[in-house]
């Protein structure tokens, strides 16, 4: 393997000869993107030379793509050729074929050459000889514009995962970079927004599976689109769960979810690439839908694996009408075969989620890394308040009933409240005056409470007192009001000893004694509670600790730390206790 | 005269013989309302009976329109008929025709009986011969089903002016009905919403006309639909001016503007009825356009008056798109004409203003009227304040720089504040979290502030002291705010000559003491201070005070004695101090 670092600083001349390999027989590529260095990623190094092949001239792309063996063809069925194409092919169990799908794929190979004039050239890494047909045979139909299209894309998906066992960077460079790439699929221009199943985010899940298939995992979609990648190990029988959810809000930040998940892959695929082979089977799951902003089926992802899937969801329906069981055929998904997502908890050790703080708890103590004692439940509360009406310069102050003024009174009394004791936040998100008007005294004011703790009892009474306090505003003001719970949901402890471990672990890559705090957000791992124990790692979001929101950050330093420590955990791991 | 309880208690056939002259030789039309008795207004009489009418059958309706004599025709013109008719049409100057107007008139008046075969009916006051000649042309044209209904209202509106005559009933009760019959003039069915020159808004201007007539009032409607109507009086050259806004808000009460307008028809009319000359003449302007709902043209009419017209309105333009001075000429009014709407202050002895007080002052002190001392002017801001957006749960408390919390902390700085005096009020009317979400916390909090005081020194110093502790809040807090000035108006004093002048005849009439008050809110008043000295009646708003709303009420009780006061403070009155 090479540097990026080293890529970036060589020779034009040493950086074309370090790259021969990625294209087959074509050197012009490299040479193209030589002045374009440096790269501050080994997926920016990629991008340009995938761009410089799709900018290229007829001539160049069409010889490119007939630089490809032909596949299962003859010479390499025969071991005649070494190249990188051959070795790739075996792993697709091309090599293995039965002799009617040897006979299938030949007649199709000499269809789809007489029909384009090149070879059929496929990413075969994550195929089976079915699906290798399959596509040859779909393809074959394209138009020659098209499939021209289509080859180069698989030409530079190939070059992605040989380049990926040629170049190594920081881990924490490698995961900034994929979680930008994954940030660049979005709904909506100028903005990330990647709800479950639209177009953005099956493009989400298919390059997601790309970079566990760089990584050398065994991949797989599983029926309500979660992405599964297996870093084999063993003898352990048990394997540990990892993951987050690859679904965003609206305007969302490019680590909330995505860093769980490209975290793992980064550390997975360094293992693999040094040989370290883990005594257990390590699974990273990379959840489809967890914010619940398209068909509020909040946690639908790690509910499926937990087993927790109920299906009445699949009724609920998003706002053009579509039902979630129709979105999920459409995506070619089988929902008869949901109910076998589940794990079986005997086979899992624990799982275990890597998440970006999205607080400043961590920036404010100076501390990359934080380990997460549990993830609170929260109590929230619609609360109306009825006062009187009126003209804004004939009421004197003293006979005024302003529904507004008890509702100020109210949130500061929330605020007043959470402020007692360090592990209680309570928010009013919420805040109107419908209709209201600069010269009439509000009748009507409606506001949200939603308050949250580590400690249900902490929480309870910190509701309760509230309540109780919006109570006797209310009749000192003579308003009406109406507290009516929207929610209340238990909090989850993560399990002790994976608390201890992932504590040791910081206190070794970093030397210093770990932060525990708690998770005010609900996460994956809440519902993986109910199927094994759950740990939880915070990193240090930037920026004042902004998430939800495109300005959300992490720094490359940050995230190559925490990669050290999951790689840490994962050496020192001794299965469940 | 008979009073209205005494119609209501007598036998049916003299119930008959008593309005026997309201319809001319049609006993029918009270035979059949005697037994709907009783009937609580001379309105609500007059109603059904043109109730009765129009749905009587074509025999009865023809019969009635042939009863009444032909406008200027012979008989009339030779004084050989006492009927209220031929009365009636002096008043119009019917019987001082030039030549050529009697010709035409004659001439029309063939062509009418020819074509429809019944004499032209018209209720001619405030008509002059050249409108009457007018009218007829247009009417000839009508179809004739179209002409028998046109009859048939004027046959109604002539009903209207005589039972005026005829007919007594408590002023309270009269001022009540008024209202009621205006407030069912609307742009939206079961709602009172009567903006400037829509069709509700004319329909209404037509319908104080007839009231105003109906009192014996000189009237005419101005250039931007004010109505205006004098009681004669002498020999003091200088008038007095009377009104207030025919115009409302959207979905308001019955009396805001509208009192003041009624209750001085209601005394004048009893006063001609008893023969009451005053030494001066009475004035009663109702005015077209206060409230500035739909052209921003706020106080239109009475700067109009006052000489305040500002001609830039003029381009202002309504939410469909419509110009100000295209919806003016579509009403039929002369552009040209506005300035000279303008009064003389040489010719103006004062202006004062009847109004309900649109708060609960008089209702808490358990009094029907107050006196006005000062109209309140107006400080307003716009206030926004930027914090730090963040997850609910997991920002801490001590973390937070929260929109909404540093908000509801200045909403009270303003009530606090403004609770220190009693002429003083402030109103955070529009408060609002933009795009709030309950698990979000707010980054951004917007709101209103209206600060006033009779005093503006009192007010000025709040409002400095209320910008100063909001600054104080957002530096304290973390967050950035934005006060901008959108309003700031001076109040207005009241004359206290006339000030006393209404107390005394308070006291003289209720026998006790008159309670000052401030008026928080603005009126017409306000503009008409320019051109003369000012003096405002408050009348007792029941329901809480509330107003700008349907629950808006007044007591009959309650109007009677404004009424009563309002008469004392005209029969006292002795000109500019």
């Amino acid at each position: 393997m090479i540097a990026l670092e080293r890529l970036n600083s060589i020779s034009a001349q040493d950086f074309v000869a370090a790259l021969a390999s990625i294209f087959e027989h074509s050197s012009w590529v490299p040479e193209r993107i030589a002045p374009l260095r440096p790269f501050n990623s080994a997926i920016a190094l990629h991008k340009a030379m995938c761009e410089a092949v799709l900018q290229a001239d007829d001539g160049l792309q069409l010889a490119l793509i007939r630089a490809h063996p032909e596949l299962a063809g003859r010479a390499a069925l025969a071991g005649d050729l070494t190249s990188a194409s051959t070795s790739e092919q075996k792993g697709a169990g091309l090599s293995a074929l039965t002799r009617p799908q040897l006979a299938r794929l030949q007649s199709l190979n000499a269809d789809y050459v007489g029909r384009f004039g090149f070879p059929f050239v496929l990413a075969v890494k994550g195929h089976t000889p079915d699906s290798v047909i399959a596509t040859l045979a779909e393809r074959v139909c394209h138009d020659a514009h098209e499939e021209r299209t289509v080859a180069l894309r698989e030409i530079c998906r190939i070059a992605h995962f040989r380049l990926s066992e040629l170049v190594e960077e920081p881990l924490g460079d490698a995961i900034i970079a994929m979680a930008e790439d994954l940030g660049s699929l979005s709904e909506d221009s100028g903005a990330l927004t990647c709800a479950y199943l639209m177009p953005a985010h099956r493009a989400t899940a298919a390059r997601i599976r790309d970079f566990m298939m760089a990584a050398g995992l065994t991949t797989r979609i599983d029926a309500v689109g979660n992405v599964v990648g297996v870093l084999e190990g063993g003898p352990n029988p048990k394997r540990i769960l990892t993951g987050s959810h690859y679904d965003t809000v609206i305007n969302a930040g490019k680590y909330d979810g995505r860093l769980g998940i490209v975290l793992p892959i980064a550390v997975a695929g360094a293992l693999r690439r040094a040989g370290s082979r883990l005594p257990f089977a390590l699974e990273i799951i990379a959840f489809a839908e967890e914010e619940g902003v398209r068909f509020k089926s909040t946690f639908l992802g790690s509910r499926a694996v937990a087993g927790r899937f109920d299906p009445r969801d699949l009724d609920s329906v998003d706002a053009g009408g579509t039902r979630l069981a129709d979105a999920i055929r459409a995506a070619g998904h089988d929902l008869e075969a949901i109910p076998a997502i589940a794990r079986d908890a005997s086979e899992v050790a624990c799982f275990v989620e890597v998440h970006i703080e999205q607080g400043p708890v961590l920036l404010e103590a100076g501390l990359p890394l934080g380990v997460v004692t549990r993830i609170a439940g929260s109590v929230r509360s619609a609360v109306t308040v009825e006062g009187l009406s009126g003209h804004a310069g004939t009421v004197p102050m003293t006979l005024r009933r302003d529904a507004a003024a008890a509702a100020a009174e109210m949130v500061l009394a929330v605020e007043r409240r959470c402020r007692e004791q360090p592990d209680l936040v309570g928010t009013v998100g919420k805040l109107d005056v419908p209709g209201g008007a600069v010269n009439v005294i509000p009748g009507r004011c409606e506001f949200s409470i939603d308050i949250r703790s580590g400690s249900d009892a902490l929480r309870d009474a910190a509701a309760a007192d509230i309540g109780a306090a919006i109570g006797e505003i209310a009749a000192r003001r003579g308003v009406k009001v109406e507290q009516r719970r929207v929610l209340n949901a238990a909090s989850v402890p993560c399990a002790p000893p994976l608390q201890d471990a992932w504590a040791a672990s910081i206190e070794r890559i970093t030397g210093r004694p770990a932060l525990r705090l708690p998770s005010g957000a609900g996460h994956d791992a809440m519902m993986m509670a109910s199927l094994t124990d759950i740990g939880m790692l915070f990193v240090r979001c930037g920026n004042g600790g902004i998430s939800h929101h495109p300005d959300e950050t992490l720094s490359a330093a940050d995230a190559d730390v925490a990669a050290r420590v999951f790689r840490d955990f994962l050496l020192h791991f001794k299965g469940p206790t």
